[in-house]
């Protein structure tokens, strides 16, 4: 168990994937020193923000140099975990699977999605890229064999509960869940939830002060 | 312009959608009073924290009582905007965008997808549910002509800014963006993300501080 960055609140945590993108964009425009000041035009938090947040990790910056972007985007990649791997495997290959299985960017960062799985007869079997849709059945063989550390649920919510226990039975260390429960699960299994509609009813709210209908 | 809630802090309208999800599934398993404490189990927020949060909106509980269930997901459905109307497009006929128009759940709140858009030859005509895929070279009509409030951007990365820029040129009130980049438009629009590698990279993030590989 190593917990050297358990003192940092999960606000600055949540921020960091969004710093990680920017400096990504930065490297692939060849720009390799940036200060806090034109960061914070870039990504929109203030430079004081920034220079907050990065220094919740002893900081990167030298002063009059700003920041060497190279070494500031590997030292973020290394905090989020991405020079790990993560054996993963998606259940629920309908769209939203199948959406997930393609996005080859996660591939790059040590999510290796090994297996997709689903009880429908006609996706048994199927490709997605060169990844297999395997019978839900075979999940629990097919996560222990592999040391699987990720499943993502892609399963409608009635069934969702359910393959959430068979992950965490089956041994996985975090469920991605985009199905729109709460699943429960032993605490020390991580669970991270993508719940769309919580995202669009934010969006209707923002929506429905700005532009009055009644 | 209506701005009734706005003196509401974003963090407690972000938990809204939750205690409508679960009043939700209360109705439906005909539970029609519940007290904060209750609540509090169900829904894993403080009973205090319940009580402060539903208070923003002049409260419903009772002494004694609790909340009328029925009634408090009425009124955190207003809140929300869940009764107006908000005829959206998906721009992008991919997995994505088709998961997204195969959530018949949005409709039951007023999202009601009129089309999809995209710019593959092979997308165009096809059907998803009932909804037209349509040449993404009409987004701009179609969005006048059908008073379209709502964009949702399910392209890749490299045309999702040009996508916004003609969502908001034609008139959209909203963009629901699922590209990985933070979109340009005008600040009366809005716009609410869905970062996906954001969430996985704080999955990972948990992961790596949980189960150590070194």
């Amino acid at each position: 168990m190593t917990r050297e960055y358990s003192n940092i609140s999960m606000a600055v945590i949540r921020r960091l994937p969004k710093y990680h993108r920017y400096l990504k964009d930065l490297l692939d425009q060849e720009t390799y020193r940036i200060s806090s000041k034109e960061l914070s035009k870039l990504i929109g938090f203030t430079a004081s923000q920034i220079r907050q947040d990065l220094n919740c990790f002893g900081g990167f910056g030298q002063q009059g140099y700003g920041y060497n972007v190279e070494e500031l985007y590997n030292e973020i990649g290394k905090i989020l975990g991405l020079y790990q791997s993560y054996p993963t495997v998606i259940v629920g290959a309908g769209n939203l699977g199948q959406a997930i299985a393609n996005y080859t960017n996660f591939d790059k960062f040590g999510f290796s999605t090994l297996a997709l799985f689903d009880s429908n007869p006609k996706m048994i079997g199927m490709r997605i890229r060169d990844i297999a849709v395997h019978d839900v059945d075979q999940l629990e063989e097919f996560i222990k064999k592999n040391q699987v550390r990720i499943g993502v649920i892609c399963t409608p919510k009635k069934v969702a509960q359910d393959v959430a226990t068979k992950l965490s039975e089956a041994g996985v260390q975090g469920i991605w869940n985009f199905a729109p429960i709460d699943i429960k699960v032993p605490e020390e299994i991580i669970v991270e939830n993508v719940h769309l509609s919580e995202s669009l009813f934010t969006l209707s709210f923002l929506l429905s002060q700005e532009f009055d209908q009644e």
